[in-house]
């Protein structure tokens, strides 16, 4: 082990690195799932290189710079599998993006551990912190391997069928709307429920999932995809009320006006290092929607309105079979590409063209993952705007898992 | 079958009617098992009298003045089962005190359906409005016999240990809090979630029955059984980021401050026709509270408020076995009353004082669960009134069964 002073390109020699020592870590939003990522890489590490030494790191790359780590390299695999079963980072998040020095000081500490491979379990934002680390390392000519391995509710990674995370917190989303349709079935009215999803409609459309009969709900689904109109808005809900005599209601917290201003944004002002605003965590636009519903129906019509908040990212209780699996071997994958000698990339999950549902994974370049973010297809979304398609229930449904059954009072229908 | 004018009492004969024939219906918020009581009724009720003819009215007391009937009387088993596990008033609920017209015109289409026997499935509302139309139809000479099947969330009932749909809630709400802990742990901060209860803090208190550490949150609790105030609130927070480096709140939508005055109370307005201010629905006071913290700590403080909402009463996917057993006891039990000639009351549940846990069900007259509420007693409340005691966990336990388990990685205890 050598600590060199970091210097110009070609000024020094090449580190000693060892690609079996290895650091791990987890970014961004938590999911349910993201243990289980953990867990695959750190097993798979462990199982294909019996030198292998892997640590984790306490708050992904904050952990890095101040050192604080978990050693990985003995933690029984038994109390490995009940901490991929246990959701949320068990390392500790964090959303950061490194500058050129947070980069510096991250490559002393992987030259000072002869550090040879990094994982990264993270969206897009932590794919864009890997490219930037991945740049300082290759300009310090620092022979290091990042693996970005994906995770994200939102679902909204480039260069993937889906990601791992968004099938649970689907799942969560899909039962919840189980409930709540029940319950505007019980005391009717109009029952607004805002759900995550900055950029993309996907968890919001997950809402439709548990629709068992033409009059369930929810009956309206408004994605940040399609710009939000508060007239028409208003106009859908009275067709709605004419038809069903109550209305529920699935609106992702990132929709936004025909300009592509968030309506959240005006209601909230925390901004991240990413530059992203804070949109959960907070009632401001399910209250300010359920207002603007009170005053055009008046005081006689109930109005109700709900924000999900973290519930759907990190409930135990309703994990996808899946999404699990699907969660782990994305992680496994990424320590068989480490060990093969890949260079550095992101596992992709694409869907392989067959009747029944198969994944085949692959490596994929960081840049294709880092910063973008995709939206939903145009054939998920209805003509009108206002609800999703039997097409993306075809797509979610396999990667959410079967859901619960109720059983209404026949009379009872509507 | 006949149908009289309801006049003076002592001008009409006693009128014709059979206790065979019975109405259900059910009332209040509905719960994840207030329909396993619906079914234990029906089909005890069929059980025990074969000539038994039962309908269900179509959304509580509304339903019997608009005569709008589901017939129970034959409907198979197999599917009545099914409605049993399905959250939500599977006939309809409402909030409805009843006027002295109201219970006439019910009366009219009771003594036209010679119909003997009433349940009605709800809260102490529902048996303030049972306790009205008794006397209107004890005034009237109508032998009538209502018999109030109790359920709700907030467990607030008088006359009983507790009450069928609070072990369903309390386990939402204690697996909530599981992924709410860990999500605060990944990304600290302080993570404030608003959980139902107008005057008794039981719900909320179920936050703590998933802490498995001595470092697991909720850290603190506040419940309306104390009086809320502000600085004390900034003052435990400060306290518990010292200790822990972040802090996860639980706050019942009912905390009040030294007066009494509801904090709710000032952000909405809504009241229904018992003179209940709805509190739930929305995001207000989360928001208000973040506010204040966020005020109070600068904005480099990470701080989240989420309203849990009617996933509490409704989410299918967190309903306690013992929960759902006792709520289709209950409903048996009203259905044997009814059959044993008893006179009107609620069923009551009584715990045995043995080791295991044992319930005993009694009837109580419906004075002693109308109107009033009660709430919990100190020894659940810790002295300081920001968190909660280990009795009450003993008490809950077994209401709410066993929750899923979580594990650390051990360097990363806090």
């Amino acid at each position: 082990m050598s600590i060199r002073t970091i210097g110009e390109r070609g000024e020094r020699a090449i580190p000693s690195m060892n690609p079996a020592n290895m650091i791990i870590g987890q970014s961004g939003g938590p999911t349910a799932v993201i243990n289980q990522s953990l867990v695959g890489a750190v097993l798979n590490s462990r199982r294909l290189n019996d030198r292998c030494r892997i640590v984790g790191t306490v708050h992904g790359i904050r952990g890095i710079i101040e050192e604080d780590f978990v050693d990985l390299t003995k933690v029984p695999e038994r109390d490995l599998e009940r901490v991929a079963r246990t959701p949320s980072a068990a390392l500790g998040s964090i959303r950061m993006k490194p500058n050129e020095d947070d980069c510096r000081a991250m490559l002393e500490v992987f030259e000072k551990r002869e550090v040879g491979t990094f994982y990264y379990i993270g969206g897009n934002d932590s794919a864009e912190a890997a490219l930037l680390l991945q740049g300082v390392a290759d300009a310090a000519n620092y022979p290091l391997r990042i693996f970005h391995i994906p995770k994200t509710i939102d679902n909204d990674l480039h260069g993937s069928d889906h990601t791992p995370g968004f099938g649970s917190a689907a799942r969560f989303v899909a039962m919840t709307f189980i409930g709540e349709d029940l319950e505007n079935r019980s005391l009717p009215g109009v029952n607004i429920n805002v759900v995550m999803g900055r950029d993309a409609g996907f968890l919001t459309a997950a809402s439709v999932l548990g629709r068992s009969r033409p009059e369930s709900g929810p009956h309206l689904v408004y994605v940040p995809e399609r710009a939000f109109e508060l007239p028409r808005f208003l106009e859908d809900i009275e067709n709605c009320m004419q038809k069903y005599g109550r209305c529920l209601i699935a609106v992702s917290e990132g929709i936004r006006d025909a300009e592509g201003r968030r309506f959240a944004e005006n209601l909230c002002s925390e901004v991240d290092s990413f530059g992203n605003v804070q949109l959960s965590g907070t009632g401001a636009l399910g209250d300010f929607l359920a207002e603007k519903v009170r005053g055009n129906f008046g005081p006689a019509m109930r109005v109700r309105a709900a924000t999900l908040g973290y519930l759907q990212r990190s409930f135990i209780g309703a994990i996808s079979e899946v999404d699990a699996a699907e969660a782990r071997r994305v992680g496994e994958v990424a320590a068989e590409l480490a060990g093969s000698g890949a260079q550095s990339g992101s596992v992709s999950l694409l869907r392989e063209k067959s009747t029944d549902y198969r994944i085949r994974y692959e490596r994929i370049v960081l840049e294709e993952v880092a910063k973008h973010t995709r939206q939903m297809p145009e054939a998920f979304i209805s003509p009108e705007g206002n609800n999703i398609t039997p097409e993306f229930e075809r797509y979610a449904r396999p990667i959410v898992g079967d859901l619960p059954t109720v059983e209404y009072l026949d009379a009872m229908a509507a």
